[in-house]
């Protein structure tokens, strides 16, 4: 991941079709009108900062107000991630992060989908961990093989996963059904929810089957990464055990 | 002395009757009322202090305005943990990690054990992570729930260990069997090895079976507190299947 500062360059970023995670603009800056209005085309998502934090982004340089950052990563889109199932001849299976944040979770989680067999990741461009160079760190090497989609509406996702044939299954601890008990087959998605919150309100709704992974202690949390490795091993189990 | 910080690791550490010798709160937290009243009831020390103070505690590390100090960690020893087995009346099921190094995967495996009943977990003395301050806050709590032996000898533990009934489980990339299909009942051991390096020679000499988790990517190597989740939980769903 790097910094790209300064009107000009972060244009050229824009139009040369680079991968930014956001940009960062300093409040009232009228002279940067064109270039919002070229990232909000492109739907880049941006945020407006005071000055104080722009400088700390772009190491006290002379920001002109605008500070993009760009990851050498390539996204894909979801259609890439049904495509890649389908020259497989699999049926496709996708895990869905509703707001992670930690970016070594996501890092683990990336590792884990890579190395059983999922066909792809979504994560949402906004209020959640992106692919950063910490991430791609703790991915171990996994961020190379893996297709990540981000996406600017989860729900809205969901919807196209499940026109496409999809069964949308949520993890949650109050889920009406245990995880080992449905019949995980077909298509399917797994939403795995934020690590304090869960899968927010809306998105639960949109599921097909909240399912629970039995526990018997007394925190009765799994962290997030272990709550999808242990979903994602159930799906290939029944898999492999049919 | 140790160090526990943020709301969750401080309530889970009141609750359990952790041995605490102080509670710093930030000044005007409302917020933390519920644990205040929480520490009161439990005749704990409360001293208000200035945000700065706390940070320093806590290493600079977000102390969502409070920091316990607390007695440090009591190992136990592994004839604690069959006794606890017995008294729950459930075969043994014990957790042997072969040299964690990582705090971080130490305080998830943890976490994932006291979340899906294991007994209790064996560390080694030497060469490998310790429940520090780290492993504490990554467990969420759950340090004060499962038992933990620090053991001289993970071979030597794992002969007591057969001595007493229970069948050994090594889990290693190039096991002979897949965790799925082996019949995991009765009193059981299973062995996390090295991040890096897995279960050593000796070590793995002494299982009684090596078990694999079946893989489909280009990394296939899973995390260390990601194959310890997905072998718990495949013991734990053989045992509700029956």
């Amino acid at each position: 991941m790097g910094i790209i500062y300064g009107k000009n360059p972060v244009k050229e970023a824009i139009v040369s079709g680079k991968t930014i995670n956001k940009i960062y603009i300093q409040k009232n800056m009228k002279e940067l009108q064109e270039i919002l209005k070229l990232a909000k085309e492109k739907r880049i998502v941006i945020v407006e900062s005071e000055k104080g934090k722009l400088d700390k982004l772009c190491g006290n340089k002379n920001s002109q107000g605008i500070v993009a950052s760009v990851t050498d990563y390539t996204y894909c889109t979801i259609e890439d991630i049904l495509e890649v199932a389908k020259e497989k001849g699999e049926a496709p299976f996708v895990v869905i992060l509703d707001k992670i944040e930690d970016p070594h979770n996501l890092g683990a989680i990336i590792r884990t989908c890579e190395c059983m067999g999922v066909h792809g990741i979504l994560i949402p461009k906004r209020n959640a961990c992106q692919v950063t160079d910490t991430v791609e760190k703790v991915a171990a090497g996994a961020c190379s093989f893996v297709k990540i989609a981000r996406v600017t509406n989860i729900t809205e996702s969901i919807k196209y996963l499940k026109e496409n044939g999809l069964w949308i299954y949520g993890l949650d601890m109050d889920g009406e059904e245990k995880i080992y008990k449905a019949k995980l087959e077909g298509a399917i998605g797994i939403v795995i929810g934020n690590e304090g919150n869960g899968i927010s309100r809306l998105v639960k709704e949109n599921c097909d089957v909240i399912l629970s992974i039995p526990m018997s202690g007394n925190i009765n949390s799994l962290n997030a990464s272990v709550s999808a490795a242990i979903s994602i091993y159930e799906v290939q189990r029944q898999k492999n055990s049919r």
